[in-house]
């Protein structure tokens, strides 16, 4: 191979240091996650197609990775099918499986295939990597990590209550202060849909109202006029334009405008008790909202809607989001409709922000704390001794491997930040210095591990 | 969908308990992988054909999955080329992407890639999934996990050392007493078929030599001599077939019959090496042993040779495996002809050894701690009140999502093998039950958490 070997888009190789800080994070998600009861399951990287075509639209589909079946996949294919050239056709032919695309219909799979099996109500966490052929560009990968913690069996709002919760104490540990998380309800989305007196303007109407900070009042309105909401329809929903205050506040301004719709009014009911809850329990850093326009997912979502913004000042969209879904398992199983809520952790850009904030701890990425210098083999059996009780004692220690010149050993624990380095042995005693404070002293076995601890 | 949903054959899915006891051995792994200075990376799932193909020999390439190219990927493709059926041909035209197949493959890739960023000697280690499309049977699945540790980039025989030392730490903190550390080296089998006067039978020689323990010595010099080896030349290994004692009565052995092979003898010199300073080291619980039949990956591996086996009495083929190969990196650029040694750990294997043998630790799958009793919206808060505060010190706890009857709450306790749970609340104090002992008290948060901690 001539060029020099490359890797496919959108993908990545990670570095050590950049393992070690992504582990840290996902170390403190799954502590968590166990913390608030949820249970880790893992699901096959690829599923069988029909498991997953179909179920994210048409776009998604043509975003699914399909894997070529094994031998000789053209067998069974006529020659005048393969003249026709109908690649979708085609596609169903020569392949079966296909690479998972999210983590929730994999897990609504697994919960309708081993129901019998499940004890509900079934809080389950899922960190693993999904992907999409989409166009690769800045932060958007083609092969990713999803983090997902959903509840499945209840439809009880403590779920929601203790998301928010989960959340909170996530990001708080992290170190990343000032978060917000936007909560939203998709039966108040419903309601306004029904007092402006059009459920089917409901996107065109929330798309253009999240405009609001940029294209002020009278450019929402102009818009939402454009669509075709009626002016009369705007003067109804008119508190939405300038929706601030607490969120009681909000609840209250909602109330007096959704007062005619049922739905509207369960969802404000909905909120306020998610909202009430949490704020008796207390949130550690986080800030709650409730943000009329959020909307993600609408088609998908039932209930409450979540979504997690980054703090002020650091530009990134969201870090996180998720909801209520009524039928989690219709899709698999018509009998069994169960309901799920969920909220999922954006890996990549929550890096991205601990990154910009420099909240990752310096300790993430020490690797080896000491390396002892091979001083030619008389001396190298007596290090690896020293080593051999070290590691035994918990620190992480190597030794050059080759009796080189010291110069040469010196530079390569400098390059790989090792603190300490041994260089060199007097009966018991080891010779170690400090690369970055220079502090050099003789020290025994046991005393350098009392150190190092 | 009217059948019931399913995954692909040679794939699983992991329940909770399941991933805890699979994240409890690699975290034993990961941290001993580190304490020795090895320092993780990761590669994308799948990686660019040509990076893959060619690297494990025509079954390997047969064995590899391909990826479906995006988009409307029969449009370059000829109706002459169609007609022909060449699957090969129109493999190569319709995916440019590939599972991995090992981990080995692209660590090489990622070397030459990245040899401008990497400090060498580089130690890595490397836990991920794997998938080849074999005839799935008993222990053996399409989607495995590999967890290797290498070194690249030092000739350095200490490296061999540290490797039998990582094996039994690992083993020994698994609580694997009595594994087998096999040792072996390439130079020692070529120095045999320089002996015998046949380099090209040396795989005959080694695969009847294996099975010694079945069909005896003169079943096995019955086949050597049927493979086309010299009545005389099997004189000249006799003491082959009669390989027992100590390392070094065993290294003596050979010297006697290899020492007109310069290999041979640089061979019994480099096991002589690590022997002897593993010995000197010590170790805690695993056996060493030179297995002069021990060939696996003949042809890729140029120095030593590694295998681990169970403890006696469990049948289970090898759990671990390894060597040195001097050239790692030529396959994706000549000039950089890098050494590379490392082991291998079988999850799978190591798993089913220590479902065997019980070993376990009762508290890997012991998820949540603390159930509270859902008694009605009125105490619910004051139950998340004192959940947020376990939790918050690091208690695994939480709350029956819904006010159901009591016997429903605490069968789903008892299901889920949940020891503590909370039936009632009176003023500060909490009345907590362990579902097993039986035991029943009141406390308050604070000794709540003194006693589960």
């Amino acid at each position: 191979m001539a060029q020099k070997p490359s890797i496919p888009k959108g993908t990545r190789d990670f570095s050590p240091v950049e393992v070690s800080k992504r582990n840290y994070i996902m170390s403190i998600m799954r502590s968590h996650f166990e913390k608030f009861g949820y249970q880790p399951i893992e699901t096959p990287t690829f599923e069988n197609s029909e498991t997953l075509m179909g179920k994210y639209g048409e776009e998604g589909d043509r975003l699914i990775f399909k894997i070529l079946n094994s031998g000789d996949y053209l067998e069974k294919i006529s020659e005048e099918e393969l003249a026709e050239k109908n690649t979708k056709k085609i596609t169903s032919k020569i392949s079966e499986k296909a690479l998972r695309y999210d983590l929730t219909v994999p897990f609504a799979r697994y919960v309708v295939q081993h129901q019998n099996e499940i004890e509900f109500p079934f809080k389950r966490y899922q960190i693993q990597p999904v992907w999409r052929a989409d166009r690769p560009q800045k932060g958007r990968f083609r092969e990713f990590y999803q983090c997902d913690a959903d509840v499945v069996g209840s439809t009880s709002l403590w779920q929601e209550v203790e998301l928010v919760q989960l959340y909170d104490s996530v990001f708080a540990t992290l170190g990343l202060n000032g978060v917000t998380i936007k909560i939203n309800n998709r039966k108040i989305l419903s309601g306004i849909a029904e007092v402006i007196g059009a459920s089917d303007k409901l996107i065109d109407f929330t798309v253009a109202l999240d405009k609001l900070d940029k294209i002020g009042e009278e450019g929402v309105k102009k818009e939402m006029l454009e669509k075709g909401i009626a002016e009369t329809a705007l003067e109804k929903v008119q508190p939405l334009f300038h929706f601030s205050g607490s969120i009681e506040e909000k609840l209250d301004k909602l109330s007096a405008m959704l007062s005619s719709s049922e739905e509207g009014m369960k969802g404000i009911e909905e909120l306020r008790f998610i909202c009430e809850n949490v704020m008796n329990l207390g949130l550690q850093k986080a800030n709650l909202d409730l943000d009329v326009t959020l909307a993600r997912g609408l088609n998908y979502y039932t209930g409450a809607i979540f979504e997690v913004s980054a703090p002020e000042g650091v530009a990134m969209g969201s870090i996180g989001g998720g909801g209520r879904y009524d039928d989690l398992t219709g899709i698999f199983d018509p009998k069994s409709k169960l309901s799920g809520v969920g909220i999922s952790f954006g890996l990549d850009r929550i890096y991205l922000v601990l990154e910009e904030l420099n909240l990752f701890p310096e300790t993430v990425s020490v690797s080896t704390e000491v390396l002892f210098f091979n001083l030619g083999e008389s001396q190298a059996l007596e290090a690896m001794k020293a080593i051999t009780v070290l590691r035994k004692n918990g620190v992480k220690a190597e030794m050059y491997p080759d009796a080189a010149k010291e110069d040469k050993q010196f530079k390569h624990a400098q390059r790989r930040a090792i603190p300490y380095i041994v260089k060199g042995i007097e009966g018991e005693l080891f010779s170690v210095k400090h690369l970055v404070t220079g502090e050099a002293f003789m020290v025994s076995v046991e005393d350098l591990i009392g150190r190092l601890k």
